[in-house]
Parts: structure tokens; C-alpha cells; sequence
């Protein structure tokens, strides 16, 4: 808290739109003092921190910050910070992030049903042939986690018809959707499109490997999670044997993907640049705003991260 | 009727899988005489027709038919036969073919609305560059046609999040769809997805045409109507001028599409083998089954098409 009692905010973020995200943030000055790194004052004056993407050792200075809003679903990054504060982590709650991806899982697991590489492919060759794929209600789709995000592409996938099973520590219910709490290999069972929406924690650390793969005949393997997911190493021998018949990644261990990784260019696999969904500073930072406001009343926050669980 | 005062039905098939629809077809045989063509016995026994895809002069040879049962949603190419008998036709009552063109449609759109050919030629480069697509809900797309099945795209399309304008001269009503029965050009305007699913009659063929295209900045076309709905040659040079960014095109003019067909080649323009719904036997089959019980019991006929409009 400032000189005059006030609370104060800190701002440190480390990426080219900030100012989109301060005109988003600029009616908590209403509440509290907002500071913009690296104007931070006196590191012993900031309550809160809104932060994203930081250089290592930098929330080490603000040890008795009672809050750190961070902006991005995933908080893997963070909790690998050995520096992090022993303060709620407050993790970023905004409907246009679940609304995009599943529109972007949406498109894929559609493109991917209806056969449109293999169209593709004809076209090149001037070649004339209807196939015949089914519909999407015989089609078995897997959704693996069903948190905030994934349980809005497995709805979406739900609503369009498709056969969706969901894998889900919690178990939650929705509409349409067969959730399981199994064995990955029983999710899995007869399923041609599989979609990785899991957060990253120990567990699941590389659950897209080779045994994975070994479960599945020719699916397609969509990952929006995080690269960590996915071994690497085993997706194209995956695809070599058939196990795989092809795979989107917009996530990957080491992004932005490098420029001699063979994912660019093996025509099987479809690249984008970890862009399945994007925050939107404008609804995202309103509920900062509000979460903020919820604090200061001394009501609970939303969305603490669950630091044992990893998300 | 035959010998014994039954009524005959006559399965005239011109193509491959014939087989799969007698097989739905069969449950008919409690109520009518089945025959195939060509043993259709004496012409003037014949008092249905279950008929695609014959050959011209075919229908000629049964002018007191009572039904013809067409196996398509569009019968333009019916109604163009000059020896077509002065008989109800029955057009294709399938839900598949409604919920397949649904499936289909939604793909293309959110292929289009999630910006995917730019990320294909970003690959192509190796290019990591994030794009900030909009949410559905910020994306204007017109469906031009609400019949049976443009009226599931639309739906389908609503249901995803996108703002939809529904064209149709019946005004009929679709949740989350704004109905117009406007001229064309007040439909488009600001609209950057486009998909034909009209019924070809003299008023719709060559609606999209260089005029209509004039009234689009850098829209997506998605053509699953008829060939006759566009104006072929008016494509290319709207891709040219920045009117139509892409263009999708289930049907052609000519089918299948000659092989030194300029769309073939064109990487703005996606052409698939008029395959955007197949009609599948068996729900097609029990549906023909169960109007001609209909029509057997004296009620009337479901899907009786209006010469006079067209569909």
C-alpha cells in the first residue's frame, strides 16, 4: 500500500500490447494505485501484481504481494518460477478464450471428419471423387480435460453431433458429453479424432507419447493444450505406422516452433503458431477489474489456482 | 397396377449402388409389386417410380404414373426433362442430407472465419506469426436459401456463435437468424461469408455474378446449391479484384468438373466433387417406404415439389 494507504497495483508486463491491457485495467484506479513496471516504487508498497511472460527472478522482489493475476489459462510457466510468492495465483478468466478455441477445435475435428485433406489432395490431382465420410453423430471424438476450456470445445463438438467422450479428474457433467474418470486407453477405445485440452501438470507431462499412439488406429491428434503433452519424438513415427492418420499443433515445447523443426514441413501435420485462442485484453481486463473489486470487499477471488493440482 | 390388382413400383437407378437401395426399399414389398429396371413389365402396370439420374426419354414411356419419387433434394434437372408425365414428384426427404450439407457448411465457414489458408501459406514459409481472427459472434455470414437444408445450415451456423442473415422468400422462421426478404444486395452488405444453398429455378441461376460479387469486399464464397447458381466465369476475375478473398464450390456448370477446368488449380478456390451431403440409402430408402404408405392409405404425399416454383 501506497504512502496515503492506498493499495497498489503493478502492472508488469512484458509483451508488445500492453496498452490494450491498461486501458482495459484503467477503472481499478477507481480502487487501488496502478503502477507500471518498471515505474514499480518501493517493491514493499505493491499488493497486487497482474503480470504475464516476466524475465526469471522478477516476482522475487514482491514477497509480500497478496495477489498475482496472471494473464493466460495455463500457469505451468509460473509455477515452474522458483521465485514465485507465496500469494494466491489468480488465473485469467475470460469467456473469449474458451469461445475461441472451441470455434478452433470446432474447425479442426469438422475438417478432419469431412475428409478435407484427402479432398485436398485429389484436387491437386484434378481428380473427381465423392467419398463418402459418415456423420458427425457416428463419428467418436475424444476430448481429453474438461475444464473451463475443454468442456467448451467438448459441448461444441457435442452440439454439432458428434459421439463425444471427455476425460475429467472432477467428472463434470455436460450436456452430451459421456465423461469419463478411466484409464486413458478406455477413453480412447475406437476413437478417430483426439483432442488435448489438459492442463500441464506432472501427470500429464508427455501423456501423448508412443503407448498413447499405440491405443489409437489412424486418429487425428488436434493439441491445443501445451507442447509438454506431446513427445515430440514419437508423433511422426506415430503417423509413419498409421497409428496417426494426422495432427494439428498450435502448442509446442519450444515456441515459436524453430525454423528447422520437421513439424513445418511433413505435409501430415498442421502448424499454427499457438493461436487456438486469444485473449482479449478488453473482456479479460474488465475481469481483473472485477475480481480486484471482489478483494478489496473482502470476498473470495476466482479462479485461485490449486497450487497441489497444478491448475 | 399388375395382373393381380396390386400396385407397381418401378426402381429406375442409373448408378453403381443400386444394390443398397432396393435393400431399403424391400419393406415396400408388403404393399406394392416391386420391379427393376429394365424388367419393367407392361409400361402402362407402372404406378410409381422411385427414379435418378435415367436417361432422356426414360420417363416418356409412363405417362399415367401416380408418383415419382426423386432420389435428390434438387429437381432442376428434373423438371427440364421434356417427357417429364404430369405426376406429383416427390423430392429426397432425408435427414441426412440436411444434417450432411450442415456439417459440411459449418466446416467451411469456420475454416474461413479461423483464418486457416493464411496459417497453411505461414507454414509453407515456416512463418510463426499469431493472427487475431475475430469471435464468431464478430463474423457476419449470409445463407442465401432456408429450405430444409439451408435452413439446418443456418441453424448450424447460429449455433456456433455466428451472425447470421438468412435469405428466403418464404421468410420462414430459424432461432438466431435474422430472416430477410429483402433484395440481395442489403443481405450482403458487410457480410464476409456467403453460401448458396437456393434451389436452382429461372429467378436464382446465375445470381452470383459479377454484379453480386461488386457488392462484397474480400467475402468468402461457399457454393452448395448448383453449378447454374454461378456465373463461372465471373469467379476468377472477383478473386482478382479483391471482391471474393476464396471461394469453395461443391457444383459446377459441368459434372464432374473437365480436368483443364481453370478452378482446379487456382489455390484460391477449393473444389470438392459435388459431395457435400450424400444421401444415405437406408433413412432415404425408409423414407420413400413410409410416403408411399401415405399415399397407399389415401393421405397425402410428404415433399411434393411446385413445378411452378421450381422446388
Amino acid at each position: 500500500m501506497n504512502a496515503q494507504g492506498r493499495p497498489v497495483l503493478l502492472f508488469a508486463y512484458f509483451r508488445p500490447d500492453a496498452e490494450a491491457w491498461l486501458e482495459a485495467l484503467r477503472p481499478a484506479a477507481e480502487l487501488v494505485e496502478i503502477r507500471r513496471w518498471p515505474e514499480a516504487g518501493d517493491p514493499a508498497e505493491v499488493d497486487y501484481i497482474v503480470a504475464w511472460q516476466h524475465p526469471p527472478g522478477f516476482l522475487g522482489q514482491f514477497p509480500q504481494v497478496r495477489a498475482i493475476f496472471w494473464i493466460g489459462a495455463g500457469v505451468d510457466q509460473l509455477l515452474r518460477d522458483p521465485e514465485l510468492p507465496d500469494a494466491p495465483i489468480v488465473r485469467m478468466l475470460d469467456d473469449s478464450l474458451s469461445v475461441g478455441m472451441a470455434e478452433y477445435v470446432a474447425e479442426r475435428v469438422l475438417h478432419y471428419h469431412r475428409l478435407m485433406p484427402a479432398y485436398a489432395e485429389q484436387q491437386q490431382r484434378r481428380e473427381w471423387r465423392p467419398l463418402a465420410p459418415p456423420l458427425a453423430r457416428e463419428r467418436q471424438v475424444a476430448v481429453l480435460g474438461l475444464g473451463e476450456i475443454g468442456g467448451a470445445c467438448a459441448a461444441t463438438l457435442a452440439s454439432l453431433g458428434f459421439a463425444v467422450r471427455g476425460w475429467s479428474r472432477s467428472g463434470r457433467s455436460i450436456p452430451g458429453v459421456q465423461v469419463m474418470n478411466t484409464p486413458l486407453g478406455e477413453v480412447l477405445r475406437g476413437c478417430e479424432i483426439v483432442v488435448c485440452v489438459l492442463p500441464l501438470t506432472p501427470e500429464t507431462r508427455g501423456l501423448l507419447n508412443r503407448e498413447t499412439f499405440a491405443l489409437l488406429e489412424g486418429a487425428y491428434l488436434i493439441n491445443v493444450g501445451r507442447g509438454g503433452h506431446l513427445v515430440e519424438a514419437d508423433l511422426i513415427p506415430a503417423l509413419d505406422a498409421g497409428r496417426l492418420a494426422g495432427a494439428t499443433l498450435d502448442v509446442f515445447e519450444t515456441e515459436p516452433l524453430p525454423a528447422d523443426h520437421p513439424f513445418w514441413s511433413d505435409p501430415r501435420i498442421v502448424v499454427t503458431p499457438h493461436a487456438s485462442a486469444l485473449t482479449h485484453p478488453a473482456s479479460a481486463g474488465a475481469g481483473i477489474v472485477s475480481n480486484l473489486r471482489r478483494a478489496l470487499s473482502g470476498e473470495p477471488l476466482a479462479g485461485v489456482v490449486d497450487r497441489a493440482r497444478g491448475y
